[in-house]
């Protein structure tokens, strides 16, 4: 993890969405000096409340507008459809020369909704920082959750070199590496890496939870071989998720048209007991998994370190 | 865990197969002291050679039949579509009045293949030990493996009571809770709870290493997001999903029937934008990986516990 700095680099930071990634950006500001003074706005009385208690900045909000006054940098971490929104009530009380970005798991629409409602003298710079769990709210987050996970930017033409490199170095001093891509290629990426996955794991839950010939409790109790991996990204914000799919359509759809294909082609295998061709594809996909370890993305130890957890307790 | 007996359960224990779960049993019985003789069988030399190494047994075969001479309790562990050749090998040294049993993850083909091998007064009880990690063979084995994970018996009419009391007792001792339905109720739970899944992870980690518009690295550098949890699945023996795949067709061909069907519906709902359908299934999901860690069947922790194993490092 970077150190602390010994003077902050920013005097003001808003944080527009207080839940597992606002809360996260809050306890690493905090952790590692990284602004003055932390700004706290959410529409949710009692999500306030609780981030207050918390302890996670140092003013709160009820009003965005009233959070981002004077800010140096707000970060918006709101679901994606919640976007066009939040740019329109605080685009008015944004501060020339302040820097503006986000954490939305699509660009492309994030930019439509926000970008025509930001001020001249603003820069805004869409982000998206590749970490998460299966938990969120305030209560979720933790300042180690960004430690050597990806942010990638999709800044407009025109953005200040400057305020890109300060808004990067920001993520860096909360453990991220920086990545540069345009919002359309950012898109199909999560498509396949994140949206799909998400999807998946959902639908694999639904199917599982209505049979007729199996019970719930059943799928339940033996769920440790293999089923449950699933539930975790399946346990994920419905609200969030509910925005990724209606905001970043076309390259879901693209990819789930694709992953149908692969399957029908699986299950023909299937079917006429096509042993070399499962053989095949099942070794194939050991390879990425080793791949993934080694680029220090997934831990090595079997089952996740689950075993490892247990047995702590 | 249950504590070591002061005298053991067998006299002496045939293992055929030493792969993940043949040696976490060995691992178990030695630790357990659940068997005096541990007598270990592998078709593979190195393999042999390496379970010899590791001090897994008392003495060690390339013949299945050498190893089960005198056995009180014989555990088959190998692929499924091997047990029939493995049953002709043993079934002319099998003991009179030994327990035979076997770990295979699809029941009705493996009775099938076996029992009408198995010479009258050997007590033959199909066995499936819910249980596993993405590692396989003999190093990736240990003592804990079976620890509160359930142990499902499918015997055939007529099973001699007191042999199942034995080899529950026996799973009991390794750390499994015992469960007794018929094969075919098992192969329709087990293609829910465990072959779907490793279909579908094989499937989509497929489809993403397929793409002409995003990369196989960005794929592994962005797997953090999502896609990582599926390539552990993906990552299992590609022999045993193989056979899994061809012994257990049917029920395995309508759950992806069922899936397929699910995934279409929520296809339409992502391209109609109906965000209420979307919504209710993604909350829906929730609820069911609370009750499987309630079930104690999943741990608590955040992703799996990653985080923890990450920073012990």
């Amino acid at each position: 993890m970077p150190e602390p700095l010994s003077e902050p680099l920013f005097e003001k930071i808003a944080l527009v969405g207080i839940g597992l990634i606002g809360s996260s950006v809050a306890r690493i500001i905090r952790k590692n000096n990284l602004g003055r003074h932390i700004a706290i706005a959410t529409r949710s009385l009692e999500t306030l409340e609780r981030a207050k208690q918390l302890g996670l900045g140092d003013s709160y909000f009820a009003q965005a507008a009233e959070a981002v006054c004077d800010a140096d940098l707000v970060i918006v971490s709101v679901p994606v459809g919640a976007s066009q929104a939040i740019a329109k009530e605080i685009a008015p009380a944004l501060k020339k020369g302040a820097i503006l970005t986000d954490v939305g798991s699509t660009k492309s629409s994030v930019i439509a909704q926000m970008q025509p409602h930001i001020p001249e003298g603003v820069h805004f710079i869409p982000g998206h920082p590749l970490a998460g769990t299966e938990k969120s709210g305030p209560d979720a987050g933790f300042a180690e959750l960004f430690e050597n996970r990806w942010c990638i930017f999709t800044p407009l033409p025109g953005t200040d070199p400057q305020a890109l490199e300060k808004l990067s170095q920001f993520w860096r001093l909360c453990g991220a590496n920086i990545e540069i891509m345009d919002a359309d290629h950012h898109d199909r990426t999560l498509a396949i890496v994140s949206h799909l996955p998400h999807i998946i794991a959902y639908n694999i839950v639904g199917t599982a939870s209505d049979l007729e010939t199996v019970t719930q409790s059943e799928v339940i109790k033996y769920s440790a071989s293999g089923f449950r991996d699933f539930t975790r990204l399946a346990a994920s914000d419905p609200t969030m998720w509910r925005d990724v799919c209606l905001h970043n359509k076309d390259a879901i759809l693209e990819m789930l048209a694709r992953f149908s294909e692969d399957l029908a082609s699986l299950q023909k295998a299937i079917r006429w007991g096509d042993g070399d061709k499962l053989f095949d594809l099942f070794t194939h996909t050991r390879a990425i998994r080793r791949s993934i370890i080694e680029a220090g993305q997934e831990v090595d130890a079997p089952n996740f370190g689950r075993q490892a957890v247990e047995h702590q307790k």
